[in-house]
């Protein structure tokens, strides 16, 4: 029994019945040429099989005292878990976006450990997919593919079958309870410890917010159709885009392949506004989560943020691109002098009246960003589930009142996979945006050469 | 723009993470024998092309100053209502059965009209099935066995097309506003002149509770399995019943149809509360509701209920059944002398209690009943969906804190149709009960000829 930590608690207390508070991932796999007919049933079969389920996987909540605590579940229930489910013929992948959209905008079933894996067959071209669902309170975006990468092999090997609940769990929460206790101890201290230089970075952030143009922070983001009340329903949309091209952009304009993935965001939101005839005047913010994960960390949330100016309101796409890297660089710059709990603690108290915001549900006085963009490295080599080839892996986030869209990418092989995770009802067709993040991409190309990528 | 109805408002307000209030429908149809490949594809598209939503189907939830109006959506969104899904192969009931419960288990958006169908292909013996979920504040059961009725033609003929959501509203309900306002002060009316009979019954009730040794109430229920907090996921089990064969023992026993059902019901919760070692010294007491409907009555909810003595204590089932036959026919006498209005008041008295309970979530000092026994009027008929014969039809309901069971049926054709709905974490392997039912019937009919049918 361990109680839920503080972080983790506001991911429980913000969920309602609009806004589910948990991630998921969605991968799409190649069934081996010599597969038999019932290939993606043994698979499941086999799955729910393996029962030896380790943590966080085997705890579910437990209220004492109104404190929320996770306690092992004695009545696991492995076919509630783990679901079959097939799509209609022909198995088009817009199909599989559409059902996995309905599935992500169902709340977990609290008396349960928060988290579901559905496989799916019949995805067209011989493929299957497998969406997994777990609650933001178990774990960030970040652990959630360490997970779903530590399960994969490097190699097709049908004897090499696992599955996410069955990995032994990483270090640190492998360890004992008095090494955990000891651990808290340490890290509270390490948290105090860093006030000082907290308070100080506070003072610098609203000094630059005067007085530094390339300041861009939790104040300046105009009201927009992105944020706005949202319904119970989601609209999920999914694509890879060429790392080698967004490279070659990068490389153009000697930004990184985040600052281009901001500027492909920036080109496709402010196409999507015009086209609603809701373009703010100001340029759209974006909050971006920082990872500050050590190696062998286990699972959790442990997050910070920056902001970035969007420039949506520029028309030239070299000038938006320029802009972007500019307030990113602030930030990067700003933290680089910093502890993972310094920037915690600064995030904390950047983020406070956002928060009290969400907690409380009273219209915010001011919106402090418009959207969330989360890049997540992935794996760069062929993964495997068994003998089965990934071929494509999409990261699926929250959406919540006043923040209707959340994008999130992960690396995989030659490829950056954006999930777009959408308020089906305030954000009509976003399934647009995937055409114009590649618009947005083309039009920062450089000519004659690399123009033909 | 309509205010909701106060019992609608109460299924509003007992709506909870772990206990949604809709009520559903599953429909098994069978493809025409010359059915293209995509038949039920293209049955989808059609449907969805059907846009002319008629009241009650078009109308969203709003709020104005606390309270709740059903207002038109002017964002309707087709394809969100009316979902296409697929089994995984072989498509066994079971895994029909697997999809439905999970299904049934998630919330309807409130931003939307509270409804949704689903198409389901892909299930065996060229079958398709037909879920739809409506939320109780939209329609009671029998309400929406009137509409899943009323789509379907007693004969076989693609051209008859018609989907639930675009039949004119019945009579009433398609009255104008002031004919609805002139509706509601007279049912108030009838109402308040009900009063004293409802009193007088009370007065009654309360004499008989102390002397007649058939009254069955509402302070008489044990603790049980069944009355525990749920979870938020669900058992859905169903299967059809020989209504000849029920008659042969209802006519043996000098009993109703539905106190053979009722018996039925005992017998199989006897058994398996045995089988878990749970079974209560008391009676279990089963809390049926009764439709108040008048012919063309429309949607909504309009119900009364009565209590019956399952005498699960008993082991003898001849025994069983007269107990619960003399139980039934206790109220039967009482209400006869009763207008519908008196009875909802009456109710309305007798179940304030269970019903405080219910809105404040206060553990109940005393349970009312152990479990709903709900048995709708259907169809003798034939009916088909096109050309697509309908073959089963079986009804989901509710299951709440405190009411972890549901049992409702519907006739169709020579069948009784049993729809359990259960919580899947407090009453394991549930779906026992459906076998169990079975046996409870063979124990009643008679030896010798009719013992082989």
């Amino acid at each position: 029994m361990a109680i839920v930590d503080p972080l983790s608690q506001i991911f429980l207390r913000l969920e309602r019945r609009n806004q589910p508070m948990h991630v998921g991932g969605l991968q799409l796999f190649e069934r081996p040429a010599d597969a038999p007919a019932d290939y993606v049933h043994r698979l499941v079969e086999r799955a729910r099989d393996q029962c030896g389920v380790q943590p966080p996987f085997d705890k579910h909540l437990k209220y004492h005292f109104g404190q929320p605590f996770w306690v092992v579940d004695h009545d696991f229930d492995m076919a509630y878990h783990v679901r079959h489910l097939a799509l209609p013929k022909p198995g088009r992948i817009r199909d599989l976006l559409a059902l996995v959209s309905m599935l992500h905008g169902t709340l977990l079933d609290r008396a349960r450990p928060l988290w579901e894996v559905y496989i799916i067959e019949g995805v067209s071209e011989d493929r299957f997919a497998v969406y997994t669902k777990f609650h933001h309170s178990m774990m960030d975006g970040v652990s959630a593919m360490r997970v779903m990468r530590r399960f994969l092999s490097i190699e097709a090997n049908a004897e090499s079958f696992r599955v996410p609940w069955q990995l032994p769990p990483a270090r640190s929460a492998r360890s004992s309870q008095l090494a955990s206790t000891w651990h808290t101890v340490r890290a509270s201290y390490r948290q105090l410890a860093a006030l000082p230089a907290t308070a100080r970075s506070l003072v610098d952030a609203w000094h630059d917010a005067r007085h530094d143009p390339d300041f861009t922070g939790p104040t300046q983001a105009p009201a927009s159709m992105l944020n706005v009340p949202v319904s119970g329903s989601r609209r999920f949309a999914a694509q890879g885009y060429s790392k080698s091209r967004i490279h070659t952009v990068a490389s153009a304009f000697d930004a990184t392949i985040n600052d281009v993935v901001l500027a492909m965001c920036s080109a496709a939101l402010r196409r999507y506004l015009l086209d609603h005839d809701a373009l703010p005047q100001a340029p759209l913010i974006a909050m971006l989560p920082v990872s500050l994960h050590d190696e062998d960390d286990g699972t959790g949330n442990k997050v910070g943020l920056m902001y970035a100016n969007l420039a949506t309101d520029v028309a030239d796409p070299g000038d938006r691109l320029a802009t972007i890297k500019r307030s990113v660089d602030y930030w990067k710059r700003h933290y680089k002098r910093m502890t993972p709990e310094q920037i915690m603690a600064l995030v904390a108290s950047l983020s406070a009246p956002a928060g009290l915001n969400l907690l409380t549900g009273l219209a915010p006085r001011h919106q402090s960003f418009n959207v969330i963009i989360s890049n997540i490295p992935g794996p760069e080599d062929t993964l495997y589930f068994g003998d089965a080839e990934m071929v494509g892996m999409y990261p699926l986030s929250v959406v919540m009142d006043g923040q209707a869209l959340n994008i999130s990418l992960v690396s995989y092989r030659d490829s950056l996979e954006f999930g777009l995770t959408a308020c089906r009802r305030s954000l009509p067709s976003v399934q647009n945006l995937l055409k114009y993040l590649d618009d947005g991409l083309e039009e920062l190309m450089p000519a004659a050469p690399a123009a033909s990528q």
